[in-house]
């Protein structure tokens, strides 16, 4: 299977202009004082649909020719991979089915069935997704990963170019590692643009497969952890995503589901910004201070799909 | 008193430049389908203090000749003037005193005394907060209105500059209108750049003096309006204001309490968005479909300055 690279994600940023939102960066100089350094956030919750997957999702779905168009795509996500997919697919017209874990929050299955995908539920405790997805591309259809594939990586790295160019001076970029995909695809871009920029990976403490698997030099498999940050529940990190974070990226931090519910109440307060659990990862370990101050830091927020009321009670 | 002009806009956007954010522009495909139209969210919640109140204030506050900075400012306002004129002072190294009512949501109170101001609090349906201003200014410390001063206005107006920058070919641009400022201030700037865009403001159908007041083509007072919307609690509009809006502003629309949280739902869940009560009030004009098909709609939204918990309850 071909690696992406740094100019693979440049290749994905001419496929996505004009159809991928150019997400804004924020600051707040409220932010800066606290972490005592300048913070800037790639603000992909105002991606479509919500979160940086689309970029992926679009980037490899494009690249189908019309025969495969034809026979249709398969997906299976615990939600933002989803609407990616089925956003995509929508825009290219092509038929897409999302097997969907049953506990998925409701504002994802419903969206991703707004966007015209039909779906297939499982339950994530007994089932292989991974089986029944690829029991439903028996009839041709493209299987479309959520994470480990050179194309959504390459789709998820272009975050990072629209970053860099409203803010190349950047020392430090800090993104959520779920399967990896965000991050190994930010890393390629920044250090494709300026090798001298640290990257840092933050997953949930309850699902530190990332983490371990660094510290083995080996992919750990871990059971499905416990976390509010649903987005970030993967149980290993993908087989072309660990070489690139293991080559590229500085460590990997964790941090506790209060951090991520004080990152999204500091977040709504002060920026009036909404982030998911999975999104405010990369805010939440930069408010913990786990960097030296004085830095310029780079953080991608990498969604915002969560319904009101679950927000609300996770930031009472 | 000096009539506020485009130029006068112009100015205040130099004085400004470095100083206030350069709010994004957002925009949603699903706000576009739902309207039916071509929706741009000028997001002034983003706005260094939440709000575009701090643009009005630090026009007016930067003017001021260092004895007069010496004698201090004060102001009176339900919320965000405050935080705005407290955050210009404290860059400004200027003392501010400000007259606030004691119902003020809490999150308004504690950001403003953060910011450094000394707070006096006073009863909205008991007191004249204007003549609890004037005793503060015997000692020559000078009166910071919300709305009713010619730089107040000015600087409100730097942000419909932006937008037109960003987004030149606008047919229509709707705002929220409280005391006039932001929406006689967006008027003169949107005119000054293309005369035949259409203005419209937007109050709460509870508090529509400015609707009445056109109605009747002089300013009209009525009672402290009951609204969710506690920055649109204007009794009537200013001197300044009324005549620009008389001859700028196509017309006033009204929307209820339940359109404004509808409008705060949906930004919140679909675009990410955290957006007060008040500042919500174009979006949820435009929701409601006021306009014709087809066209280029800005919407200013002008603050984000509620609590997590008031927004939870507004929401459900």
């Amino acid at each position: 299977m071909k690696t992406p690279s740094f100019s693979s994600v440049q290749a994905a940023a001419e496929r996505l202009r004009g159809v991928a939102h150019r997400t804004p960066v924020l600051t707040s100089h409220t932010l800066d004082e606290l972490v005592g350094g300048s913070v800037f956030l790639k603000c992909e919750n105002f991606q479509r649909m919500g979160a940086f997957k689309f970029r992926g999702a679009y980037n490899r779905i494009v690249q189908l020719d019309a025969p495969a168009r034809a026979r249709g795509v398969v997906a299976f996500s615990s939600g933002n991979h989803a609407q990616g997919v089925a956003l995509a697919c929508k825009l290219l017209g092509i038929h897409a089915t999302i097997v969907m874990p049953s506990d998925a929050p409701a504002s994802k299955t419903a969206a991703t069935r707004d966007l015209g995908a039909e779906i297939v539920f499982y339950d994530r405790h007994k089932s292989h997704r991974a089986e029944i997805a690829q029991d439903l591309c028996k009839g041709g259809a493209t299987l479309v990963p959520p994470f480990d594939d050179p194309e959504i990586v390459a789709g998820a790295g272009t975050a990072g170019l629209e970053l860099l160019a409203d803010v190349p001076d950047l020392e430090v970029i800090v993104t959520p590692v779920g399967g990896g995909g965000l991050l190994s695809g930010t890393a390629l871009a920044a250090h494709g643009i300026n090798p001298g920029i640290e990257l840092y990976g933050v997953e949930p403490e309850a699902g530190n497969d990332f983490q371990q698997s660094l510290e083995r030099g080996e992919i750990v498999q871990t059971d499905v952890p416990k976390t509010i940050a649903d987005g970030l529940q993967t149980t290993a990190p993908g087989e072309i995503t660990f070489p690139i974070v293991r080559s590229h990226v500085k460590s990997i931090v964790t941090v506790s589901d209060d951090q991520l519910c004080g990152a999204m109440r500091f977040a709504f307060e002060r920026m009036k910004v909404a982030i998911e659990p999975s999104g405010a990862a990369g805010l939440a370990a930069v408010m913990a201070k786990f960097l030296p101050a004085g830095k310029r830091i780079g953080i991608v927020i990498s969604g915002g799909n969560i319904d009101a009321g679950r927000f609300a009670s996770l930031t009472a």
